[in-house]
């Protein structure tokens, strides 16, 4: 009868528990909604002992914010690693990234929420994801310009220059803005795609 | 002793006065924390007499964003009238609008507000005015292909893209964003630029 309960103690099960429950929570009543009391009260513990795995509600966030953002860098990472001409890698990453923050971050409206809170709390955390993606929009640049398909002097600042150039459809809030608007934004992302690649110098 | 009064009740110079009076409010006490009643008591009549020029305070806060946003086209229009080449007057024309953004939006934090609240309440108002803009700049790629400085297929859509591409630099909640960042706006869109007038086929 021990084992159990010193496994419940653990601080890595206490984490993901903490974690787990707040994630339910924030996406069932929405992220400004909830205080660090009602996570701790739905977990049949005090504040205070919530307090010693994670300092704040923007830290437990910042946790969950951590996955989300994770899914989105493998999802890059799955398409820059397949076997295809850069041009054809980089416009399908645009796409799929963009599809997915689409799908979760305006049909989940909870997690848009989460994420636009750390978009003001916990800028770093979502400063490293950006890096992450333009690092793998980097490598498929590289790519091209080692295959003769893109024409590039300087990879690093054209990986940024295309990670703004793809911001409309890839921040929750502009994402949002065009949805509401009514707009087709994948028809947009076309021809965006189109112009980024001619800035890289790709043959049309 | 007449002719004051009937030009005081001169509906045009009522509605000026609306807006003058409320502009001031605004940027004083802030967009959201104004009501027409405030702005009524301010020129000592009624909000029902406000009313009859205006049906809301945002409809106040439509006509004076107008105002805001015709400066902005006035300067796009007053570069892309120079005699210049196209692509250093496409430079100019984007570097000047962003200035003139980051300068009244950011550190004129009240104009700033009562903009974002514009892009909530009257879209019709901010779409016009990037319309305008996409126009301007659809000009400035015309008279590069014509000069044989660009190389575009579509000017259209093409205007659509560098507006998109553009956007980060353009949108006041995203100079906000990179501004809190510490980052260099400015060095950023000189990056951007180069990268946009690749797009275009220009001549480095």
């Amino acid at each position: 009868m021990n084992r159990p309960q010193r496994v419940r103690t653990d601080p890595d099960e206490m984490r993901a528990r903490i974690l787990e429950v707040a994630e339910e929570y924030f996406r069932r009543v929405g992220y400004q909604k909830t205080s660090v009391a009602d996570i701790a009260a739905e977990l049949g513990m005090s504040p205070a002992n919530i307090y010693r795995f994670f300092p704040s509600k923007s830290a437990i966030n910042e946790s969950i914010c951590g996955r989300v953002t994770r899914e989105i860098v493998d999802l890059a990472f799955s398409v820059a690693r397949t076997r295809a001409p850069a041009s054809e890698k980089l416009d399908r990453l645009l796409m799929a990234v963009h599809r997915h923050n689409k799908a979760t971050l305006i049909k989940e409206k909870r997690t848009h929420d989460m994420v636009v809170a750390a978009m003001e709390e916990n800028w770093p955390v979502i400063k490293a994801h950006v890096e992450q993606l333009v690092t793998i929009i980097e490598g498929v640049i590289r790519e091209g310009v080692e295959a003769g398909e893109f024409s590039v002097d300087d990879p690093v600042e054209t990986a940024r220059a295309v990670k703004l150039s793809f911001l409309p459809f890839f921040h929750p809030l502009l994402i949002q803005q065009c949805i509401e608007q009514g707009e087709d934004t994948e028809a947009n992302l076309r021809v965006q795609i189109r112009f980024i690649l001619k800035a890289l110098g790709a043959a049309e």
